[in-house]
C-alpha cells in the first residue's frame, strides 16, 4: 500500500460508533444481567439509509424478523435497541410480540415512526424477556454523542465476551472525511447458551439504503462470514449498518471515483471487528489467521482458509505449539473444492513446512516457539493453481473452551 | 423386530473376521511402535470377490491408491496387509514407490499375483515407511484361522485407539448361515498427526465385486459416514470388504430373496464397528447418538443427525451434562437442508425439552442426571415434515480431546 492510499483509507485509533457525525449512544443496566450493563441504543439524528446482513440459521430470532420488517418499510433507521442476556429467540408467538413492543416503547422514547427503529438482542436461548424491565430500559435510557456513551453502549451488547469491541476508519470521499464506526460482540458463533455475534456500523457517509446493502453484503463475506470460534451459527446473528449522510460527499454508488475507497474503508472496518471477535473466542488465546493464496477462485479460497481456522486438531495444534502441518493437510484435503495436492504449499510463520506435496526439513523449534510466542499466528497456504486468494480468521482451542462450555449453566 | 427377523440378522457375540469360513490373519510387531503390534495381514484361503470405499480427502495416500489399482485389476483380493505408526500419506512418490514394494513382497509371500493384494496404513502423515523394517514384517508374518490371530490383526491396526473394535453378523441365506465379520480402527477421524479410520470385513458369503461395492457403500452411508469425533477426514480412511463364497449360497443381488437381510447384516455390522470408534473418540466418555425423524428425505434426515452430533457446543454440553437445547437448535438451525422449526421436537433421552418450536417445561436435573449417568446418550428430533429418517453417532468433547490433541508430540 503506497502511502497515499494509506492516507485515504485511514484507521483511526480510538474511534468509534459515534466518530461518524450525527450520531448518538446509549448503554444502561436494566437488570438483564447481575451488575453489567445490558441495554443500549443507537440513535442517528436524521433518518439513516440503512442496510443489514441476517444469520441464515432456519431458526432466526424474534427480533431478526422485526428489523427486517423495519428497513423493508423505506430503508431508514433512526434508532436501533439492543440487550444482551436474553436472545429472545425459540420464543414462539410471545417473542414476535415482545420484540415488536420492544420497537414500539423505543419509537415513542425518542418520537420516531416504528418503522425507524430496529431491534437486536444476544443471550439465553429459550427464554422470554421481562418486558417490565425492558420498559423501564426503554424509558431510561439516553443517548449522547461523547466517547463514554459509546463505551456505555459499547460494554452493554457483551455477554460472554471479555473485551468491548469497536473499530473506525476514515475515508476521503470528495476531498472530504466520510468516517465509519463499528461496535460489535461475540466470542463463539453460538455461546453457551449465550447466542450471537452483533455488529452495528455508523457512517456519515451520503449512501443510499440499496448500495449500503451490497457494500455491507461484500464487507462480511470477507470477514464476518470469514471467523470462526467454533463453526456455529447463531439465532441471533446480524450485521446493522446505518449511513446518515451528514459528512456531505455526493451519492456514493459504483460509478463515483471513490467508491473502491469507501468499499474498501468498509471492508476493513468488518475485518478489524471480526478479527476482535475471533481473537476474543472463548477460551482462546490466540488470533489465527489462515491466508489462501492462488486457488482458482476467492471462494474457493476463502473455503479452504475458513476448513483450516475451523478444524479442531489445527486449532489445538496450535494451542499446543504443534508446528503439526499434517493437520493443515488433513482439514484441507476435505474441502470442497478442487485443487492440486502436488502443487501445494504451506507456511507457518515465515517457515515453508510443505511444498510442492512433500514434507521440507524445518526448524521444529523455531516453529514451535513462533507458534508458542505470537498472539497472531499466521498460517500461508500457497496452492499454484490460479489467482483466487482469501483469508479467515479464528482461535486456538483450548482447556477453557472445553470448561467455558462444559460448566457454563452447572 | 420379531423373533423370526432377529433370527435372520443375527449378531455374534465374540465374533470376528475369522468367523466367516476361509479366512485367515495374523499381527506382530516389527518395531513402527515401540512395543505394540504395528503389522498385520488377512488372507482368504481363495480369490475374493472384494470392494472397497476410500476416503474423499484430496490428499489420498499412497497405499490407497494402490489398493484402487488391485481391485480394479479383477475385482479380487487375497491378502491385505496394514501397517500402523505410520500413514504413508503426503510421501509423494517414495511413498507410492513404497506402497508398491509392499503390495509385493505381501505377494511374493503368500505366492499371489500382486492385484491379489491390497495394502493400508495409519499412523503419522509426511513420514516414509522404514523398507528394512516393512520387508522384515512381510517374511515373519504368518496366518492363523483361530481366535487369538483375530485379536492379533485387530490389534496390530490400532493407533490411538484405547480398545479393539470387532464385530459380527450372521445372515441366513438359502437356509444356510453367512457370516460377516469385521475389524475397524480410529478414534479420531484424523488424529493428532494419526491418520484414519480402517475398517476391515470378510465374509464368506457367494457375491460378485460389483454387487458387493454396492452394498458396501450402501452400508458405510449409514454408519462410517455418519460418525464423527472432530469433524475431520483423514488421508488413509478406507474400508475394505472381501467376500470368499465360501458358505455356498446361490449368488447374493438384489434379485435374490433373501438380499435384504445380507444388506442388513452389513449395515448393522458396518453400525456396530462405526460406534465403536465413535465411542472410543479421542478423550470421549460418552457414545452420543442424534436420531431425526420426519425430516424431507433419508438424506436431509442424515446431515441433521451429522451437524448436532459434531457440534462442540453439544459436545461439550454432554461432557457437562448440561440439558441445554438451545444449542441443538442452535447446530442444526444451520445445516443446508429445509425444515420448518414451529414444527420442531426436540428430545434428550425420553425428555421432551423442545416442541413445536416453543421451550417446554422439564424436569432439569433428572435429564442432567441421564446425561451423566448413561454411557450411551440419545437426542431425537422429530421435524414433523416428512418421513427421512437418519442417524449419527459421535462422542463428547473433554478437555482430554485438548490434552491429547494439544500435546501430543511435544
Amino acid at each position: 500500500m503506497s502511502v497515499m492510499e494509506k492516507k485515504e483509507v485511514q484507521k483511526i485509533e480510538g474511534g468509534s460508533i459515534l466518530s461518524p457525525k450525527g450520531f448518538k449512544a446509549g448503554g444502561i443496566h436494566i437488570g438483564l444481567r447481575y451488575e453489567k450493563k445490558d441495554f443500549g441504543v443507537i440513535y442517528s439524528e436524521t433518518p439513516a439509509q440503512s442496510a443489514a446482513v441476517y444469520t441464515k440459521s432456519h431458526f432466526q430470532a424474534a427480533p431478526l424478523k422485526v428489523t427486517q420488517e423495519s428497513i423493508a418499510a423505506s430503508g431508514l433507521l433512526q434508532a436501533v435497541v439492543v440487550n444482551s442476556a436474553i436472545a429472545n429467540a425459540c420464543t414462539g408467538e410471545q417473542g414476535l410480540k415482545d420484540a415488536y413492543k420492544t420497537r414500539e416503547m423505543i419509537a415513542k422514547r425518542f418520537s420516531l415512526a416504528k418503522e425507524y427503529v430496529a431491534v437486536a438482542s444476544t443471550g439465553v436461548i429459550g427464554e422470554c424477556l421481562p418486558m417490565e424491565k425492558m420498559e423501564q430500559g426503554c424509558s431510561d435510557i439516553a443517548v449522547h454523542g461523547d466517547y463514554n456513551s459509546a463505551k456505555s453502549f459499547q460494554q452493554a451488547i457483551l455477554t460472554t465476551d471479555t473485551v468491548e469491541k469497536a473499530s473506525c476508519i476514515e475515508v476521503q470521499i470528495d476531498g472530504m472525511p466520510v468516517t465509519i464506526g463499528g461496535a460489535a460482540k461475540g466470542s463463539g458463533m453460538i455461546h453457551p447458551n449465550m447466542g450471537t455475534m452483533l455488529g452495528f456500523i455508523t457512517t456519515d457517509a451520503n449512501i443510499s439504503s440499496p448500495v449500503l446493502q451490497s457494500a455491507l453484503k461484500k464487507a462480511i463475506n470477507t470477514s464476518f462470514n470469514q471467523i470462526t470460534v467454533d463453526g456455529e451459527t447463531s439465532t441471533n446473528d446480524m450485521v446493522i449498518a446505518m449511513a446518515n449522510g451528514t459528512a456531505g460527499n455526493r451519492p456514493l454508488n459504483e460509478n463515483h471515483p471513490e467508491w473502491e475507497q469507501f468499499q474498501e474503508g468498509l471492508s476493513l472496518l468488518c475485518e478489524d471487528l471480526a478479527k476482535q471477535i475471533a481473537r476474543d473466542g472463548e477460551g482462546a488465546t490466540k488470533l489465527v489467521e489462515v491466508d489462501v493464496k492462488g486457488a482458482n477462485s476467492p471462494g474457493e479460497a476463502k473455503i479452504i482458509a475458513k476448513k483450516i481456522v475451523g478444524s479442531n486438531l489445527v486449532k489445538t495444534a496450535i494451542y499446543g505449539a504443534d508446528p503439526n502441518w499434517g493437520r493443515i493437510v488433513g482439514a484441507m484435503g476435505h474441502a470442497d473444492v478442487t485443487l492440486r495436492p502436488e502443487m501445494c504449499d504451506i507456511y507457518i510463520g515465515e517457515e515453508r513446512v510443505f511444498s510442492n506435496g512433500t514434507p521440507q526439513v524445518f526448524n521444529e523449534q523455531s516453529v514451535s516457539d513462533y507458534m508458542k510466542n505470537e498472539e497472531h499466528v499466521v498460517i500461508q497456504v500457497h496452492l499454484q493453481d490460479g489467482t483466487g486468494e482469501g483469508k479467515a480468521w479464528g482461535c486456538d482451542l483450548t482447556y477453557d473452551y472445553v470448561k467455558i462450555n462444559a460448566s457454563y449453566r452447572t
